[in-house]
């Protein structure tokens, strides 16, 4: 049987907010999940500055190893958004206005509309769009670069517009089995299960709580049968060395 | 005058849970404030995968390009902790066992040490030790390359190990106007500022807050007068096109 193919994605989070610790990324986490329903496995991220050559550079290394390419932030009317002409840099296409992008603002907007605001209509050169349900300005799509908001609301809205529209595979299915025990204890029982299991990998995933160390373990596949085995095998290896597995998250 | 020496580090978050989604990332943004404190500017961060290949690929880009590379996660004892060895791969040196490690672990741990809480000794040759005020495991130091936990309450005791033995520059100073306009309104005000002062930058973070939008305007620079003049100015500004500045952000 064929290995079944695996689709990967990258996320470039543009923004000197997130670099300077400022704000909290919260778009990266979504992300992840959502390409996972999808069936597209997050592989990378990068948070690069609002600087021309950093986001050129990195849309570039991304676009070349992993099947889809998101950006978030740098697409709104201000100085600092750069993303569109960092893009259009990195594919070698012209900056654009897009007739569609330029009549949804100006509906948006009515009379309130500013060349500031018309900056939200430039594209790179042969772009589509992708749908904004929350505020005016829409996401860009071109290639396999897909340019969304940073604010997350808006991050979120143009995914869900997305939802069924990306080619993907199987997505990674995964079942967490938690115990009151230091991860140091169980390692070597942990590497059995995964070398009997094939198709699956697991993860600890140790914590300090209350006082307690303890250790999440999660386990990750594509089928649910071997998922479902393992998580078996795990809690009975956990049991037989005395500790007392919790089959869920602690 | 000669432009005064940025000094520049990259973050590289090792852990399939962050680009699961599973976990949020709570290092990058302390990182990003820790390392402002001791003058050098966090320049970019990458997520990487629990994968040799990918970390190996992830520390030799940056340790090549920035003054400083930081990795959190993936040092400690069991399988899927693959960090020492990436970084050891990526510097062409062995993995070796340091002594002083392993006396610390043995202390730590007494009877209770075993083979795999050992594995947390192991080092890229020629490494020296960070210390970890919170638990046995030290963090580890190669050339420009410093490796610490993933665990917050970890990195961030071993981060104030490290408070002030790090050559820097000056820090970057920030200060913050907020107004409650739309972005897109005062975006040739924000130009003209920025144009007007030398020495700073402008970041406009726009929200959506109790069904009103805003914005907060981040002036930046390494000097406080250039700072508080292009508040100032900016202040004027807002003030001038009807808006009504906040000295601090909203």
């Amino acid at each position: 049987m064929a290995e079944p193919r695996i689709w990967t994605a990258a996320l470039i989070v543009i923004g000197d907010e997130i670099l300077s610790g400022r704000t909290q990324d919260a778009n990266l986490a979504y992300l992840a999940k959502w390409l996972n329903i999808q069936g597209i496995q997050l592989a990378e991220a990068r948070v690069v500055a609002d600087q021309m050559g950093a986001i050129v550079a990195a849309v570039n290394a991304c676009r070349a190893q992993y099947d889809y390419v998101f950006t978030t932030g740098g697409i709104g009317p201000t100085h600092d958004d750069i993303s569109v002409d960092a893009v259009a840099e990195a594919l070698g296409v012209p900056v654009v206005l897009h007739p569609e992008a330029e009549a949804m603002l100006r509906q948006y907007y009515g009379d309130r509309i500013t060349e500031a605001r018309l900056r939200m209509a430039r594209v790179p050169g042969g772009a589509d769009l992708i749908e904004n349900p929350v505020s005016g300005a829409p996401g860009i799509r071109i290639g396999n670069v897909f340019m969304l908001a940073g604010v997350p609301k808006i991050t979120q809205g143009m995914l869900a517009g997305l939802d069924g529209k990306l080619e993907g595979g199987l997505p990674v299915l995964d079942r967490t089995v938690g115990a009151w025990v230091p991860e140091s204890s169980v390692s070597d029982l942990l590497i059995a299960v995964e070398r009997e299991k094939p198709g699956i990998q697991i993860g600890s995933y140790p914590f300090w709580r209350e006082g307690r160390i303890g250790a999440n373990f999660v386990i990750r596949s594509r089928e649910q049968t071997a998922l479902d085995d393992a998580a078996a095998r795990l809690m009975d290896a956990l049991s037989a060395a005395g500790h007392d597995p919790l089959d869920g998250a602690i």
